[in-house]
């Protein structure tokens, strides 16, 4: 998997879904920060958010075909501790016919906005009773355009 | 280690700290409701912020002498699943010589404010120089006593 | 809930199920000991194993009927650190019309096979279809007492 | 951060540490896998067996140097499910300057020893007083060399 080309294609890459998050103190580990694992955990929330506002989520009842994750990559650039928030923005910047890509920044409050982390996700349609990946349909593309054209 | 006793003191038991949580899809489990690990969780966030507004946290610092956590008992009234926010609510409800036990109740949004889960953390105070549970300090007793007070 | 009778009833209470868990690094928190929620979910890996035995699991796709959660108790005796290897031990103690109680002792390898906690879950059996608890089925008491009766 | 080159550099590269560890019931989400976050759970773990192996957390206990995380990227290629046990290898492939890239690959028992995940960590040496990245110490360079070589 290559995660070379970030720049968004057309009418992608705006941002348009987010939620915010409070620190636990148990997502700290022994080095007293947050744990790197729960930065990934953050984001799967925010696609979570994502999908169902496009209606992936549904896609799975109505024709077997939901989105599988087929790998990540996250850069870390600041530590994080208890008490703060996080927001997590999320945007689809690809979708090719089967697969798609969709970026992350984390940002934290207590750092006054700064950004922490920083990742891309890569996803496929998968069908499962065919068991392979298949074509994203027509009107899930349709519905996300139309989330990231609703970006402020 | 025994909770036959629930009946708040004088001045304790009032519910003065909680905090907000929203539900992490990941926070659930295979059966699709929340894990009945994260639930312990959020009550431990909630106890943080119980002890960092009573100083008990600084008290390690400043004396070596800290909570510890000597066991917990908790009742699951009902499933909680992704989306929801929960409120985590907790109160002190005695303070003998060494130990000590806090009361938690988690209410849930989606669920109009239904009560989803109940439980008791039974605490002690350690010195960790000594390596054994030691008296709670008194101007600890007064501030959560203040605290306690406070409760609307 | 009440968790003052521990003794087992006849042909119970022999601790026939153990798993071994090896810490991980991540399990520890800022405190450096392994966090207390991580204990609960070693406990679960070991329910799960003593479903699979007994046929609970198999229970729900036949029958529509699932064990569920109702309640936890847990002591913790000595805290618990990277690296060491955990054996949880797991029996049923009671098993009532449509509730059940399993106990549970966690040691460490690295304390020379000490229990660093110990436990009770309260359990119901579920009627899925009814929304409602039932009785616990006479061929899973039956293998129950089986598993029990395994125990060396 | 780039992760074009993976070549393992003279001597690095070769796999010497690994561990097992068992699928907890709890590590499956409510699509009934394993939750993609666990997997990186279990990498941090492989880790700091093989940071305890080379000496690199005494180091920061020593000299005030130690690893941090700057980075990483997972490919996710097949589903895992309770029960099961894993094996984690790792090994590191360059060491620069400060920094350093370790390989790590996961493999299912129950599938037969097949691969399901692989992933980069980026890590970069840091001197906590000055608050930033170092040279890597020479006495570790040659002890990670050892480790690889040691290899079978």
């Amino acid at each position: 998997m290559r995660y070379g080309m970030m720049d968004a294609e057309d009418g992608l890459g705006r941002w348009p879904v987010s939620c915010e998050m409070p620190v636990q103190w148990g997502d700290m580990d022994a080095l007293n920060h947050v744990n790197h694992t729960v930065f990934i955990r953050w984001m799967e929330t925010a696609r979570m958010h994502y999908f169902v506002a496009c209606g992936f989520t549904d896609q799975v009842e109505e024709q077997g075909i939901g989105p599988i994750l087929a790998g990540l990559k996250v850069d870390y650039h600041a530590p994080v501790t208890f008490p703060d928030t996080m927001t997590i923005h999320t945007t689809i910047t690809r979708m090719g016919g089967a697969s798609f890509d969709m970026g992350y920044r984390i940002t934290s409050s207590a750092r006054d906005g700064e950004t922490v982390a920083t990742a891309i996700v890569h996803g496929v349609a998968f069908d499962y009773a065919a068991g392979k990946p298949t074509r994203i349909p027509d009107d899930l593309r349709a519905r996300v355009l139309g989330i990231e054209a609703s970006a402020p």
